[in-house]
């Protein structure tokens, strides 16, 4: 059925000044004959853009206007005909999303959202880019604080996938609440890019997501000026994009005057909207166009200079004397975007009024949902102490134990694995699929939209990247869960990192954490990382022993709205401690789990290595007489804020009680805790996990023999355990380099 | 002109018993019409192959059999047919480089070896695959420190990027040595790859660089069963992997049948010998073929179990009561490999030797990059103190400095940045761009393959997994140097790692560190990464504070010939300290800067915070009489290996005097030398440089008063500074969690 002319006006918005033809060319949809009558008016707004980006950038002596100055025309066709959105309420729910993902050309963004009336973004704040202003709404690159940005970027190719994650989003809300008649969801996601973009990896791997998923409800504009820092991006860049974008599964439009064709962007948005793959628009443009810089590198990321700018305005017959100059006649033309997403915003509250009429119950999830509030109390679904194992159990299959549940009955757990589904433990109870009807249709697998298991495959970077396009279109819609070893979270980590700094709560299922996971060897056994994410700002990496503490970490890491958390997940059994350990102390971060008054030395124990922490205690005990109490420590961060008091009471760093930590990672950071480690000093190694603990000395008889002579070293210091100050003891030999070929 | 027969044979290895046709099909040359008459032979050996991974995979009870199995066709066809190598001596210069990215296939791999006749893979050897034997040489993924692994793998997609770097690694000597008629390098690269490594960002971002530089001495193997763990490869893959690898820049060829037709594998692989780009060959194959878990994920990670194995034998027509069963038909098969190996390289070294006679001079430069030796004498490329900048400097520039006479003069140097040549100063004077010879007369522009600056483009992670590639090509004949922002080494984590698990030696130019960045914001300010890279096992992170350190830093990873090492600059311009700096000190990893008998503290400074260490010390002793000496602290690593009394005489613990620690990083790991810091909680923000350092309280009148009040604290303690131990700390507040929207 080929669409109406009607359809067309309403998918570019209804009440957007858009009349536009559709065609078919080689069976593909097109929108094409499109009349915008406004070429001389898009002309003056160009070029007062393009002089106002220079003129910025060059009242602090730094910055990027080139890139952004190139897109001018890609902006105006967005933000004036294309894009649903509303100035005045900029968190209206089903708004099209922006993501920036070329961020450093922030000043396209600031620029537009000023021009059509983001509250936010007044004169004075546009002005405070690169200022030492700290209150500045316009920092170097989009920063999600800042109303109207969808997403924080920067770090390049995350954008892509951020931008996948939000179509994502609205897939699956709207095949999860659309009704006949009620499509209560169902925005684009818009994403720019530049040249950089499309060469990072996490980029690639989310493009071929997005085409695998048929998300038709994406499109990436691609400000391809060929430009990037070294140059002519020909230098390490001569694929054919075109042609590796459709291998991925997306439509491909190119437009070749990007520079100042408003009305051909515009087909190709349109387009885009109708399309039933997700769209690459490949626009070329000029980088810093109008400047002497022009087609350069050196448009990227530095001012003009004072002669240049104003030559720039000359070259568009303005006023060089003139600076930050825009005329009522521009504000003017943008004035309709307010009244239009005005009525947007109606219609959907229209719709969404009739919705709670006819499907009350959907309607009341779909709320909660909106307020981005969990759709039904999550409490009831953890485990209580007497419901979980007690006989020896993997971390990762107590993990899943607690977290199916919680998936299977909460329609906000959205859980992903890259491709590790047999190992992770998180398929649940009449799991569904995410996938395209399409994909179902053709291969005969299972699958829908509405599907909330998601096969990431193998792309942690992109799952991870995703997840935070996911938390982003609405904080607290969704509750990700992304899953694969812990060692992979390395390849992972920009956006783990991107996903704390902008505080999207998900929880990242890391399991076969430390040596334990065994014959894998060296390249699966992780032993640097844990010091990464535990030194991360806004970020949990916490580390249970068993499966209370499990529970513990789940517990903690839904109570973390703000805050995204790693739980690290052993591959092997490891012994259950109920009468010691306890779900309340995760939450605290470390917490006494064997007291004992009269203790001569503190251990502390941490996840898989908790049962060497016991056994130890033991041997102490029978063979050397020494008394030892135990802490457990599945998280530094929460531990950090704990009172000095309580501290206190689980270290006891004022006694006369020296403390060793037992864990099989470097030992970084945990000085602050103990006096001495029993920690690894070297990578692993490929054993069996018990074979690889011994190996690397973790035995209790081993160990309980070290701690003795620490123990005894101590005594006989002057000054006692004080004295330790600034002599932390690793027990294991301190950690080297070089090599042994 | 159309190659002759002979050619064929050439390319073929001359001495292999491969008659081919070459033919042209659509333009391409391609070898086709091979007879080899061994198809019996062939068969015989893929079911014993089959059965003897089944049988070691039962063993044990565990491992990775399905791909190993389905992939021995294409063993056959290398290892047999086309690969040039020398069993009786692995290390032969010029021998195909075989990388095998499915690293967990690595019983395929380790099963040839042994069959061709690699002396370190007996079956005794083979046998301990996931054994608990500490000397086995067969561990669960492939490792360097065994006789015939070009690198580790198993973190997946990684290998292609080493395989890129391999593969340029001989262009690049065969365009700087080779001579007409003495061709001494001109060795090709096989890269096996399963249905995982092409879904990796890390593998396109490298699969992309190969097409631009027309590596046609690179082929991937790729072993498409199209399964994964999750079930068919489909579930998150949908793409036409072909049209993808062509829009790269790839010759692709596709063999149907690769689970039995030897003949057609071998064909494809003389066809990639012969072509003018880099070759994907696309191969179907089963997963498990033979076993009950034909085509399932199940064959992917555990063993068959007892009754399966004997039906695959069955199956084969193999008797099922028999084990590890390899008939002296089957090593008599391959016995002649040894015979043309040694063929080789009694070629190759005959060339050498007249090589030698012809172009002495070069010849010696070639002898030392074959010994991996430094090709000349660098110590004289670095500038001595008096040669250094006095005036502020950044420490990128400083970087430059001395980095560039070196890669100017040391034709071991290969230069290469991630698209920032003008941000990280390593530019050198008549630099040459890696590029291919097509590129340069095609684009217009300049370089060539004997080129040693490399754009990768924006592509980091590539970047180190590719410059991984080149060092393992033969240790100490290059010393690669990568280039981006520090922040952006954590896209780059993964190959790092690698190259520090593996020893390979290479220098990673990290600019822009710190929150001194500025105004780019907190998505380009590391704070935690530091963490990760301290606690890395051999790896050196070396943060010099001015460029005396600066040349210390080279001249300490310079040294480190089996260490890769980070060195981490500053954006901004630094203060010089030519009086306290030196390059002796950095070697040790700390030293005393500024020394005072009578300190009442011990501050330390590291790189771009040293001149607010130096500054709050001049404040403390003007505004409180407080007395402070100066660390400075480069690198932790180093430190650790001193001996204690240099450690005493450094940081003085012994004394009264309390440490504490100056860095705009996350402290985590500090804890061991300091016991209080000042200290970034939180991730940083977009303000320039001087203002954001401001605004975290790295402003010397702030941390004079803060350390001032510390100080107070220790002496007003019972016990002293002493009574400190366990307590660190914090002096700009504790790191917290939590995000203000």
């Amino acid at each position: 059925m080929a669409p109406s002319l009607e359809y067309y006006e309403a998918v570019s918005g209804g009440e957007l000044p858009v009349k536009a033809i559709p065609t078919k060319t080689n069976g593909v949809e097109a929108v094409s004959g499109l009349q915008l009558d406004q070429s001389e008016k898009h002309e003056i707004i160009l070029k007062t853009f393009r002089a106002f980006i220079a003129d910025l950038c060059q009242q602090f002596g730094g910055g990027h206007p080139g890139g952004a100055m190139g897109m001018a025309a890609i902006g105006i066709a967005l933000y004036k005909y294309v894009m649903k959105y509303s100035p005045t309420n900029v968190g209206f729910f089903n708004r099209d999303r922006f993501v920036l993902s070329n961020g450093h050309t922030c000043l396209f963004q600031y620029l537009f959202m000023h021009l059509v009336g983001f509250k936010s973004m007044t004169m004075e704040q546009l002005k405070s880019y690169h200022s030492d202003r700290t209150d500045s709404l316009a920092p170097g690159h989009p920063e999600i604080e800042n109303e109207g940005v969808e997403v924080t970027t920067g770090p390049l190719g995350q954008g892509v996938a951020n931008a996948v994650g939000l179509a994502m989003a609205t897939k699956h809300l709207g095949a999860t609440y659309n009704r006949p008649g009620h499509t209560v969801v169902d925005n684009m996601t818009w994403c720019m890019i530049g040249d950089a973009c499309l060469q990072e990896g996490v980029a690639l791997e989310a493009v071929a997501l997005a085409g695998h998923w048929k998300l038709n409800n994406l499109a990436i504009l691609y400000d391809n000026n060929n430009i990037t820092c070294d140059g002519s991006a020909d230098v390490a860049c001569t694929e054919d994009i075109d042609a590796k974008m459709q291998a991925c599964g997306w439509n491909v439009i190119d437009v070749y005057d990007g520079d100042h064709n408003v009305t051909g962007i515009v087909q190709a948005l349109l387009t885009a909207r109708i399309s039933q793959k997700p769209t690459f628009i490949n626009i070329r443009t000029i980088i810093g166009i109008g400047s002497a810089a022009t087609n350069n590198a050196k448009a990227h990321g530095a001012a003009f200079g004072v002669d240049d700018v104003a030559q720039i305005k000359r070259n568009f017959g303005l006023d060089p004397e003139k600076h930050f100059e825009i005329s009522k006649d521009i504000y003017g033309f943008f004035e309709d975007v307010k009244h239009r997403g005005e009525s947007l915003e109606a219609e959907w509250s229209a719709t969404v009024k009739d919705y709670e009429a006819q499907y009350p119950e959907l309607a009341a999830e779909f709320k909660l949902r909106v307020q981005g509030k969990m759709p039904v109390d999550w409490t009831k679904f953890i485990p209580s102490k007497d419901q979980l194992p007690t006989k020896p159990t993997a971390s990762r299959k107590s993990a899943g134990i607690v977290c199916n549940s919680l998936a299977e009955n909460m329609s906000n757990f959205l859980v992903g694995t890259a491709d590790l589904t047999p190992s992770v433990n998180l398929s649940y109870k009449q799991q569904v699929d995410f996938q395209s009807p399409d994909f179902v249709a053709a291969c005969g697998m299972t699958g829908a939209y509405s599907g909330r298991y998601i096969h990431y495959g193998i792309r942690e970077h992109a799952m991870c990247a995703i997840s935070n396009g996911l938390v982003a279109f609405n904080r607290g819609t969704f509750l990700p869960v992304t899953s694969t070893f812990f060692m992979f979270y390395i390849y992972a980590a920009p956006a783990v990192r991107m996903g704390a700094l902008q505080g999207l709560q998900q929880i990242h299922i890391a399991t076969h954490d430390s040596i334990g996971t065994g014959e894998d060897g060296p390249t699966h056994q992780p032993i640097a990382l844990p010091a990464l994410y535990r030194a991360m700002p806004n970020l949990l990496y916490i580390r249970p022993c068993d499966s209370e503490e499990v529970a513990g970490a789940f517990i903690t890491a839904i109570k973390a709205t703000s805050t995204p958390s790693i739980i690290s997940l052993s591959r092997q059994n490891l012994t259950q401690f109920p009468e010691y350990s306890h779900r309340d102390g995760v939450q605290r971060g470390a917490y006494v789990f064997i007291e004992d008054a009269a203790a001569d030395i503190t251990l502390i124990g941490i996840g898989s290595e908790m049962g060497f922490a016991v056994s130890t205690r033991t041997l102490l005990k029978e063979r050397y007489n020494i008394n030892a109490r135990i802490v457990s420590f599945p998280c530094q961060r929460l531990f950090e804020q704990q009172s000095r008091d309580y501290k206190e009471s689980v270290l006891r760093y004022k006694s006369s009680c020296p403390i060793v930590v037992i864990e099989a990672y470097a030992v970084n950071g945990w000085e602050r805790y103990a006096d001495a480690g029993v920690s690894m000093k070297s990578f692993g190694k490929s054993l069996p996990g018990d074979v690889a603990y011994r190996h690397f000395g973790f035995e209790p008889s081993v160990m309980s023999q070290k701690i003795k002579g620490f123990v005894e070293e101590v005594r006989a210091m002057d000054g006692g355990v004080r004295a330790l100050r600034g002599e932390f003891r690793d027990l294991n030999g301190v950690m080297g380099f070089g090599f042994e070929h």
